[in-house]
């Protein structure tokens, strides 16, 4: 027959932009390759451009951005970034991107408002990602936002291996900081064999106006309680959560959280007495002048690289990626 | 100019599938028209057959489908509606789901499943669907599953109403009956200026196996308990829920839900002492053999009408779709 | 260069949906592999859940899901699956419907009738499909319906293989048994080496109202009668043509095709006197119940079987799906 | 409100290519407007470039276009002319193609075949076209090939008002002049209230190779022959069937088709004397060269035009659409 | 006939990001409406949010934002816009970009280099946007990059007519900057009556490495220097033409250019003593620190608001739109 | 774990259309394999019809055709060859169109005019391309035009090879025929560190209506002066420019274009005494009754060979691409 047969082999390519680029290296680092040459500047008025230095066709490419702020600056970068794989040939290219981009805005509150999530999942689709990998979505339901694979990681099993060391013979209450976390509450509870609280926010009848109390539902005192979130960004929730816990009788109070967003004031204001420990992971950058005793950072990298791994092997990574809120 | 200029006009159509004919009747009826005639049959082998009476061509079209079981015959009957729609060239077509299908499978729970609700948002896009309205999404995240215009509309002003005359002399304490739910449970108690309690199913420790026992966080003795829901299916949960507050000292325990799935065993079991009411709207279909005397069943078609003609004439009905969880 | 080397693999997988297992089966066995284990339930309210046991990962996926009643069920149940592998990373996956779903209706016969087996083959596509495989399609158009590859395969060479074995030594006459499939009738004629005959369906000019009369255009009289068709649905038509042939001259009828849907009351007619034998395929499933003594079923798995490995292996197939009608 | 309210109105504008430019005119005429202007012009190496004339903005434009050889070039021309439509902001457009391009490549006969009938549907839709509307598509489930609405009209009336007329006393009898026509002549048996016969070519099994017999299934001697088909490309099929027809004893042999392509030797060889007449519509241009006595050429630019005006003022049209094969 | 029948409207909507407002308020003032109050908000970690205050169901939109510096900002801000008009039901939806961003990288200069300009129009098109306006794209081809309307002004005349009366009696010669620009200095060149003149920067073969010299092809000796160019971003090039002029001797050297840039240090050099005057327009925000005597800063509102009105109306405007280079 | 595993393995296919298979068979040889048989044929009535002799099944296939006249011919063979591809189950698809077809019209000069170069694009990837390759756009940014891989090769290292050796020791000045090609006359001025002219064609202000003079800025006097354009059409603004060049003193004029479009009267005019040699590369075929002594035609088929190999094995080949205008 005629035409001409060469044996199929596939590469593995990671590159990275420019909002986080040590847990790139970490990531790099775990499996034992370099990170592929790319060149990123920013031009006088803003503007973005990106150049890969190495050929790039016919490779899985997994294109590692994390999303602190200035958030769309990030955004637009690893777009960009996806633009110039799709033009050199990659064969397959997946988006890491651990803190996923305007999760929060997942659904309509009122009308007229945008979904930014889907958004976000919309344009990197156009952009020219096939898949999306990234860690403890804000809503479970982003998956669906996206039209293809996407590798949902959880970060539960590093945080709680974390405290099952530390808090192995204190009297531990899970706590959920307010209502729409208490399913992720409840499942730390199960894990950590330990009874569940939960802060319930509202409007004091007795008082006028928008005053509100934080009732906490559930047994704390003389209690180690363990709130868990799934990030914290100005951190007022939680160190109010904090307090009501402490009036309450609470003898000790430790956060987890995945994501440190950690906009002002919340580095200043987790530094309260109130808070006993703060463990979070660096799917955000956490830079030295954000970090403090009382603050443990937990490195991502292992479980993302494995999940690279997988992906890249075809390998069964279900376990993973189960256990889900 | 060359050319035949003549004027703009546009015309409302509401047609409906086999499931809820109805509900279909009744919005008609609110909207003070008649449902355009259809033919719609099912043949020997199983396949359906649609085609409309009148012409379509350049209207603004409502098909209306409820979604009880057999589930599937019936969204295949929506999507097959859809196509006949586009191919006669409606201008506009908005798909009317009250309740919305497969609206629970919103993410993956564990590697390899579907997102059953994302995929039924992209049929009804593939058959020709323009805009969905539905009634309480499981998820308010479905919105983000359609990449156009979602109307979410709200039965709790309908509920709410029912039960503020209802229970207006009694001490009223808002139930959630699971960890899923509390959010919604938190709305209703903030209108109802009622406190919280919920429901927290667990793994007995002093017990080996899967026993749970149903915890309840938060006072509800001697008091009428409320336990809201999207949906009632089997009435399982539900009715668990209720022997648990009673077995805790509630005095009265009475249910609302939007959606009447009522599955076997529901409407049996729902009879149960236990509880002493069942309010429900008919986004759903309750044919009679499932009605029984404490249960009550509040008409969804003024809410849905109302939502529809304020898209027709291009209102502003936020008012109608705002408040949700 | 950075980056990680792998050499490139392919790994064939066969799933099946619940409609005919037995078919998957049979395929899986001529392949001489197992079907990949899958957990597929009804929940109460008629919703489906589909979950792969396996990873299915960078695999070339075969969905075989059969098509009787009830049709619809057994269609959203391959949607379904097809989700679960597009979120699940499957490399490439092709449909395999022996009997193409909703297949007749390939037209608009009337204004505002719907294009169902169009939609069918978007939604395939809308679900995750990149092929179909497909046996005697209703009209060779449907390939068309369908932006991709279609493995159109025919079941003739089986069937032909019977008859020219059972009726060597018999003077047939091959009949169509209505003008729609003529052109069928006619490559068999070929095949067959026998003369054709025609049945034609007309209106009574001598009685009132919808009274039709058998006529049969060509010589059937002393004759074995080979009535062709690709599907006996209630089988009305069939019994029809036997009738007339039999009152015509012709001293055996006998029947083949392809799908044999059987609706009721196909069972019971087909066994009347004028038919003297009727062959189908298992592309449909034929219970025990709907079997009689002058029936015969021949297996379509080797035909299925040798395509998918054809597929698998990028082999030239050519000669499987050539001669169509 | 904020904004700016203006009355709604909607343009009829309707322009041509240059294939066909007089049914355009006649269209028009029909209509009671003007063409828009348009300029086209090819370029020294066959480029063709387009642009109206006239504002387009916001009007509901009908693009007609004839299909003669050289089909390619006219076929683009009108690819072009849509983009620059859609690029000019029309509102919706519709191609009025009377005799669709490549509809007889309409499946696979074979592998690695294209089937351009739906690629000329996609190409049309890729260039902008919202809508199509032809006359007799070779096979009805043409318009199961295009994403959106097919206004498919049928000439039968206009041709069959003519050889009622003409053929009043006559003994009729309706000729498909092959296996693939039989439907349509079947149709036209019962209009016509006149018995069917059919032309069956095949390979005399007397004579080695490939020498095929015209065998005729039905009654002609002593009869008019009308032989019904879609189009007449090099006329060899029909001139044969007519020596068939006029060698079995009919006394007269008349032809009904509606696209007159009339590739060469058509002209020459229709004149034969097998054949008594010979009526097409001009869905495709007959110049005068391509002209004699014997043949009839009826307009159909009032089928056009009325399904014209219809779909623009979204009236009913079903019955121009109705009664399709 | 069923239904229910409404006269056609339209309502023109104006709605503004926060990168420019000033312009959007000129535009909406030219066009004697209000813009449509919107709220958009950014949260702590550089997230955007947008609302807007009033329905905008079945509106005709226009999204009016500029792109200065953070100009990635800027686009996110108004593609979370156009997400939100999408899901509230606007009718059409147009971005007026008066400064494309990333026009400048529309093409890969090398290998593996994205094209933003045309991901930009992507993006756009993702969002929602069914059409573009935009003033003086950096290359026409642009237009290219979307698939829909693209509403390409000129902001030519009103610079012309600045210069027409300013430079009335003077010995202009228009001088292009580069060799990329000098199809617009030859248009202008033409409009002026005015000899042309271009700066040709190249490397001087005398010395070694990148040291480049601007040589002038044509007279500019005893002349006033109109140098033309899209826009002015860093001032760097102009500022060396300007010089180069001047040294050749050149009485005189005024710029003209659309878009002002500025970037650093464009604002001090460019009050450099070899130019005389600054011209440019306010399709970019030129706060008042970036403002010096010899700059005059024409308003591009009344191109932008007539050009709106024209495409609301359906209205013929081809005039604002020709002339392109 | 269940399946059939294989070896990845990948074929290079090559095709061609009918436009100009010497190219095609080049490349072959250059490649060291046969083209894939391919069946073309044009029917009767225009219609063109295509089938590959050999399976394709999971192949990279390149389809190659040039488009001289009848450009349109060619570009819609090429799409049906793309058709049949897709249908066939080509894994990528490449497109080889060394001469773009519509380069020239890649924007809206004026309202209401198509943007052909976008729609061929358009056309290329919905019949089935993945991927293009071609040889020196008219204008880069054409490569924007299709949403994926384009590798844009660049002749001007074959023609400046040629040029290198020839012009060795003649004072040579780099020209730029007219005002939109003065920077690919740029860049070859640095590549053969020679000078630069452009003629600038301008009305005559002195006489009346549209008569256009050759102004030629630049030192031409005593010089070997070589025009570079893309491309030769009908040659006039060539020969145009070589007369003026030779009326202000130069002694030789030399002509380099990419692509020899040849349309008429080019062949006859480009052999005027004012050119003394035109050096083109066979993109477009040029067959012997369009030579002349003074041409020379250098071939293509090396660049795109060497390409197709490097795209083949997923090489590094941006030395090939790069150096664009």
């Amino acid at each position: 027959m005629s035409g001409l047969i060469a044996q199929g082999e596939k590469r593995l390519v990671l590159v990275t932009g420019r909002a986080h680029p040590e847990l790139a290296e970490d990531i790099a680092k775990e499996l034992g390759i370099e990170l592929s040459p790319t060149e990123i500047r920013t031009f006088a008025n803003g503007e973005i451009y990106a150049r890969y230095d190495e050929s790039i066709r016919g490779s899985d490419v997994f294109v590692i951005q994390s999303h602190p702020a200035p958030i769309n600056e990030w955004m637009m970068e690893q777009l960009i970034m996806l633009d110039a794989l799709k033009r050199a040939s990659a064969k397959r290219v997946t988006v890491v991107s651990p803190f996923f981009p305007y999760a929060r805005q997942d659904k309509k509150g009122r009308g007229r408002e945008p979904i930014s999530a889907r958004l976000m999942a919309d344009l990197y689709d156009t952009a020219g990602a096939n898949r999306i990998m990234s860690v403890d979505l804000h809503a479970a339901q982003i998956q669906g936002f996206f039209n293809g694979p996407v590798d949902h990681l959880f970060a539960m099993p590093v945080l709680l291996e974390h405290f099952r060391a530390k808090l192995a013979n204190e009297p531990v209450t899970m706590v959920s900081p307010d209502m729409g976390r208490v399913r992720v509450a409840d499942i730390w509870s199960d894990k950590m064999h330990a009874p569940l609280a939960i802060i319930h926010k509202r409007r004091d009848p007795r008082v006028a106006n928008q005053v509100s109390v934080h009732e906490i539902v559930g047994q704390v005192e003389g209690r180690t309680c363990l709130i868990v979130d799934d990030m914290i960004d100005t951190g007022r929730t939680i160190v109010k959560a904090a307090e009501a816990l402490k009036a309450n009788g609470a003898i000790k109070v430790v956060i987890a959280a995945t994501h440190a967003v950690f906009s002002d004031p919340a580095t200043e204001i987790l530094q309260s007495d109130f808070i006993d420990e703060v463990v979070v992971t660096d799917t955000l950058p956490v830079p030295e002048h954000k970090r403090w005793d009382r603050l443990t950072v937990l490195p991502i990298a292992p479980l993302i690289a494995q999940a690279i791994r997988q992906v890249f092997t075809d390998g069964s990574v279900t376990s993973l990626f189960d256990g889900a809120a």
